[in-house]
């Protein structure tokens, strides 16, 4: 038998890895986790520059993401709300509409031909879904008739759908954009039922889209990344706990009487300071797709080979364009905005209670394929010229602009989140959550609330914990049993 | 500057990389390959049982297979028809029919409704489309309003353009039958415009379902993986050729001004036994979702790291019962079966001229997921039961049983290929063929003629060999106009 130096290694230092740390070590068991970075935090990512903070990734709270908004309390982080105050602007279609409040408002009142009853139509597929973690089990609640079932919806792209069942070219462009804006990926590259599944683990479109109650309610003083540096902190104080950055995982054996040896370099130097740790179990907490660089000894299970080739992440370049003051406030904008025209496709102010002025917005799916080949000064300009037909010549002057293209992040591979093009689900879905021998599978793409949101990783950090604490101690009793 | 010991390094011992470094040997090249099993041959695999050669992998040589009949011949390999004499029996949709000749008879005359019209729709589009190798590029030679548009293609999955576009049962279950054969994959996870990509190579539905003059015309006596053995020893004959086996490449560095650093070490031997290789130029032979277990340093480009996490793999598992005689024969049927019942969606009479009596079939796509859940024990049972209907009680008594899934094979990821969903062209498909900077991208999925066949991989080896050559050449021409 293997000696275990812990109970159980956790590969991934993002916000699943270190919330399942925490889980874990509370009730008693030893931890290791292992990250590839210098730092912890994964996809959420806060630079600094002055003396200010700017959220390059992960960044909102949700009204009802109740796990994250009791761990920053928790950690004595403060939190505020996303200034949604004037008017934002729709430009979708050919159409500039100005409106004010929840995205959620936007219905056919503003002249918006069947958005509202394409919303209606998502939403009530979304929700009879039987289970996120298991959509085609059981019979859905729903008129197979008029609707479909979740096996057709897993044969279609949204793309499809959309063009099918959708009245109204505002109708389309909108769920089109809305699908892109969720999930950084092209409606044609996602399957419907995939689609429907977020949706339901993030409680259907309105929750999603607003900001009132919605996703994108509160941001964290000071950012983001604070959630897993304090974290990470706080578990440092427990003996049990032993975190190492700069640990590639590259190899993962098992052993089906004694445990797991997990072997590590850091990338940047090749495999010279390769080391070997080894634990009773093992929680694998990053992206499908970059869990399956790992050399896995056994091989994992069929469907989760499968999975891992099956489960793309979303390409988002996110930018942030720092003014001298906040001119739109001035001219009664929010600065939210929809489009489909771009290079951005929604931003919002980005401003903090520490006095600065800025603009943060995405590029998303193929628009951030086609700007990842300019230059950075060719995207500064196009998006400083969106920002000036919405709110005048001021926005032709910034003062900082700052980008982060999560498709090259080594350890990313893309971002918010591995999606599942059509078929994967009939496919292959078991491999996203159920464990192979010893190790256990988290991130926020396993969540089954809020899946791609930090809420989604803590989710599926609870959720691994349990799963793998439950096991070590029967193991202990085994052993005490034996004895 | 590095020194480079090689011109080129192949990583991939497949017939993609052999035959490469046959072209680039001729040009005067030295190429260095690196493989990660203990043989050559990638997804052919040829085993010796008893006196007897059995192929688990790629067996069959098209009729217009013309790179791979004259290397059969070059190597002084001997080919024979494949058994087609008899009835052929197709059993799909609830019917049994007898039938005779090529697949490409089957039409409307045997009371199967919509099936002809159905391929002529499929190969209008496949032959309409611009080149293989970029099928989003100019437009397509085909009536739009009719038959839609490469774009409109790739957002539709097959089983989706089935249902919409196919009329009658028999029409629907045998195109749905055809991709799932063709690909391995169900009719839900393909993209519509991947798979015309893929008839197209293939020269369009008659050649790619045939046996004569089709895919399926001949074999080669004593197994397919001759080829790439014998390749290998003939290769190693010339003093600028070198192959190191049981060499899993992790790890590419480029280095702009100088070459390639290319880390090796034995799997099963974890990284004990590192190695760093050096050269001018790196060809990459190896399915795209393989490829992406290698850390490339700096990143290939987001075209090919996107493309990389989008082309999973085909399931299938390849079967051959043994018996003492051809019973079949004697009752007038060539073993050759359409199911769509299973477990074994196609086979073949597969006895070899040494005097063997056999079947070859395949389990593929969503059965081969299931069936792999069993036992062997149940699989074979199974198998002969789906034989005895069709041939009676001769075929539950087998002398062997042997089996191959090639999910389980961790330098593949699965069989016959790696294939895009919906989306994945116009999302990266550029990814699939274009150079990062000294690696270039071969094996049989960047094939523009034959995809997924033993010939793609010589055509993908041929280019790829083209393509580095004149690079080596170019680069020696500086070097001298320095000197």
């Amino acid at each position: 038998m293997l000696e275990h130096t812990y109970d159980i290694i956790v590969v991934g230092g993002g916000l699943a890895g270190l919330y399942a740390s925490k889980k874990l070590i509370k009730e008693g068991h030893s931890v290791l986790v292992l990250e590839a970075r210098d730092r912890v935090g994964g996809r959420t990512l806060t630079e600094k520059h002055g003396d200010h903070y700017w959220d390059l990734g992960g960044q909102w709270v949700g009204g009802t993401h109740y796990l994250l908004q009791d761990l920053v309390k928790e950690l004595g982080l403060e939190m505020f709300d996303q200034y949604e105050e004037g008017d934002h602007i729709l430009d979708v279609n050919g159409k500039q509409i100005k409106y004010a409040g929840n995205i959620s408002n936007l219905n056919d009142k503003y002249s918006l031909d069947g958005v509202f009853e394409a919303i209606q139509k998502l939403d009530t597929m979304a929700f009879s879904l039987p289970s996120v973690s298991d959509p085609l089990s059981g019979k859905p609640n729903i008129d197979e008739k008029q609707y479909g079932n979740p096996k057709t919806w897993d044969s279609q792209t949204i793309a499809e759908w959309t063009s099918k069942n959708v009245k109204g070219d505002d109708g389309r462009a909108i769920i089109n954009w809305f699908a892109r804006v969720c999930l950084g990926q092209e409606p044609l590259e996602m399957s419907l039922l995939y689609f429907l599944v977020f949706l339901k683990a993030g409680e259907g479109y309105s929750r999603l889209a607003d900001i009132k109650g919605g996703a994108q309610e509160k941001r964290i003083v000071n950012g983001s990344q604070q959630v897993s540096t304090r974290l990470k902190e706080l578990l440092e104080k427990n003996k049990n706990f032993d975190i190492k950055l700069n640990s590639t995982v590259h190899r993962i054996e098992q052993h089906p009487t004694a445990g797991v040896s997990v072997t590590v370099w850091n990338d940047d130097l090749g495999v010279k300071d390769q080391r070997v740790y080894k634990a009773k179990y093992c929680i694998v907490a990053v992206p499908p797709t970059i869990s399956r660089k790992i050399d896995f000894y056994p091989l994992v299970s069929g469907a989760r080979d499968e999975l891992t080739q099956r489960m793309p992440m979303g390409c988002i370049i996110k930018v942030i364009v720092v003014y001298k003051n906040r001119f739109w406030r001035e001219k009664g904008f929010s600065a939210e905005v929809i489009s489909d025209t771009g290079p951005i496709f929604i931003c919002y102010d980005d401003s903090a209670p520490d006095g600065t002025s800025a603009i943060v917005g995405f590029i998303g799916a193929q628009a951030a394929r086609e700007w990842a080949t300019r230059t950075e000064a060719e995207r500064q300009s196009a998006i400083c010229k969106q920002y000036a037909r919405y709110w005048g010549e001021e926005a032709l002057h910034p003062i900082k602009y700052l980008e982060k293209d999560w498709r090259t992040e080594r350890h990313s591979g893309g971002c918010y989140v591995g999606l599942l093009g059509p078929g994967a689900i009939t496919a292959c879905h078991k491999g996203l959550r159920e464990p192979c021998g010893r190790i256990h599978w988290a991130g926020t793409e396993t969540a089954s609330k809020w899946i791609a949101y930090m809420e989604g990783a803590l989710e599926s950090g609870e959720r691994v914990a349990k799963e793998v604490s439950e096991r070590v101690y029967s193991s202990n009793d085994q052993l005490k049993s034996k004895l």
